[in-house]
């Protein structure tokens, strides 16, 4: 059996931390790893297996003779070392924006797409958070029974901001409690010019703004869905528009899903038993025992969950769901793992150019 | 100039409490003012332009002589109570959902449909606080530019649930700090058989569910704004849909609308224009300087905030925006102190049966 040698870019932050536990939980025989972060984590440890890994400074040398790449350290990171361990041979999953959109770099969720890692160049993406739990929540519903349109309203907590916007959000909210000044250091988005406070508070704003008004997480969630699902960024056979809004949670993303199938034929008993049998899905939907899923029933699962499913009274055909996923776990570092999980299953970690 | 014996009915709770303040900052004469409230609240006091006043126990006979009653004190008090004021010939502003859908009754939002207000019978209810903010900022779009279709997802504070919830989601989120158990003993739904955790999650569940898998909070809205913007509480020409969530924010409701006008011909300016211009609205809109409403800037302010307007790019003549209001004030007390003064400008404090 081929072993692996991997690393894990990026391996001190929220999400590189669980890539370390996810690996160590997964079925990927891993010969090596390294962990590799930015100067200030060099000498730190991390433990894997009950195996103590001290932090290296990434730098391109890190990956000779690196098999595959989980990357988590920021866009601009990524964009300058993945090519760089590409070169040397070794297949990257990226958590960050930098290649989602790049025509040559195939943007998957294993429920949904894994055929589209047979055309990787070495650079797979892993989608944003909010798009994943959807994703995986819809594909069953439009296998089964087709899928126009979708309106997205996103209540994602502060963890899809990195470790440091979870830190602001703990401290702020004893601040706000102790009736004390607030501080605002980088929510809603690190480099903007005005920060806001989230505890206690809504910011409907994630990521920056575009001209048109929406913010380029809402972008995101358009173009990555459509690609994911139709294979084309720019389709237009499925309509997808989203509202992304911040929410003073610490780890859970919450999602209300309108969709329209089209089909006037099927019934909410229809969409539940699809995602009830649906691929890392699990429906938690009984209103007569106040059974639904929250963020905080989810923290530390790798399954998306759904539950108020309802017809919508005015539309045949069209419904409303409410999904909720560990927006680290399935939203990023599983999600990347399971990609290796997929590669090493289908013998793709190799780079073919 | 006639002037008024005012009672308030719930004085002591989270609007009660904003229902004397707002009094006070009103235009309505007030001879006299009685503060009511169940037993337990007996003998305590609240300042009403700087003169206290000692909360009794209502009773029907408190409203002997009472011109104008504004209620806060749940459906179940209202039902008793109300017809009884009535009958003493008091003029009733109800803020519980106790007679809402009422034929007789008028469900009045003053910027929206003050004309209403002249066929009452002694009660007038004042609608949920989730719809009203929407109706406000629908309003002068529905007027201008017609409005055939409305998806909102909402994102509601603690204390749209009364002031024992709020202090619920304070205890709650200091238990969570301190890694301590967290009590659970209301949320979502005071009388249910689960409670669950609010700090730092969401729950979707808002009042209690229906056989169709809706909550009463999102048939409330549903319904509430047909009557209110229609006319007609079942009419089939706008179609709402609603789905509510409870956030773990203390004072201040956010709301993520999508409404389609069936114009094709408008853009966001033109939306954003009549906005500015709408009653009760203020416009915080730029995305270029990160300007938008949140509960936090909402808090203790009478109007309805919108921001991040949108056109949807897969829709002509849909469009998205973001509003937030006091649910405590435009979403209760201010919305019924309003109501009085309406009432009183046009002199129809006076039961006609």
């Amino acid at each position: 059996m081929r072993e692996y040698n991997v690393a894990i870019l990026g391996a001190t932050g929220a999400v590189g931390t669980r890539m370390i536990e996810q690996l160590a939980q997964s079925n990927i025989p891993v010969k090596k790893l390294k962990l590799l972060a930015s100067k200030k984590s060099v000498g730190q440890k991390r433990y894997f297996n009950g195996t103590a890994i001290v932090i290296e400074e990434a730098t391109p040398a890190s990956f000779d003779n690196i098999d595959l790449v989980f990357s988590s350290a920021g866009g601009s990171v990524s964009k300058k070392l993945l090519p760089e361990a590409v070169k040397r041979g070794a297949v990257c999953v990226d958590n960050t924006s930098a290649f989602r959109m790049e025509p040559r770099v195939p943007l998957v969720v294993p429920e949904v797409n894994p055929d589209d890692l047979a055309w990787h160049h070495g650079i797979i993406a892993n989608p944003n958070c909010s798009t994943i739990q959807m994703v995986v929540a819809l594909n069953p519903i439009r296998r089964k029974f087709g899928l126009n349109r979708i309106i997205v309203s996103t209540y994602q907590a502060a963890s899809g901001a990195g470790q440091s916007a979870l830190n602001e959000l703990n401290m702020q909210a004893k601040q706000m409690l102790a009736k004390q000044t607030v501080t605002t250091e980088m929510l809603p988005v690190k480099g903007e010019k005005r920060h806001f406070p989230l505890a206690f508070n809504l910011l409907p704003q994630i990521d920056v703004f575009e001209d048109d008004g929406y913010t380029h997480e809402e972008w995101k969630m358009i173009h990555e869905t459509k690609k994911i699902m139709v294979g084309d960024m720019n389709d237009t056979t499925l309509k997808v528009t989203a509202t992304c809004v911040r929410v003073p949670v610490e780890i859970g993303h919450g999602e209300t899903v309108y969709f329209e199938t089209g089909n006037e034929e099927i019934n909410v008993e229809d969409i539940q038993k699809v995602i009830a049998n649906g691929d890392g899905l699990e429906l938690i939907d009984d209103p007569t025992t106040q059974t639904y899923p929250t963020p905080l029933s989810a923290v530390g699962h790798r399954e998306t969950f759904v539950g108020r499913v309802r017809a919508d009274q005015e539309e045949k055909g069209a419904f409303h769901m409410w999904v909720v996923a560990d927006n680290l776990l399935k939203g990023a570092a599983w999600n990347a793992i399971q990609i290796g999980e997929c590669l090493v299953a289908r013998d793709l970690v190799r780079v073919v150019k």
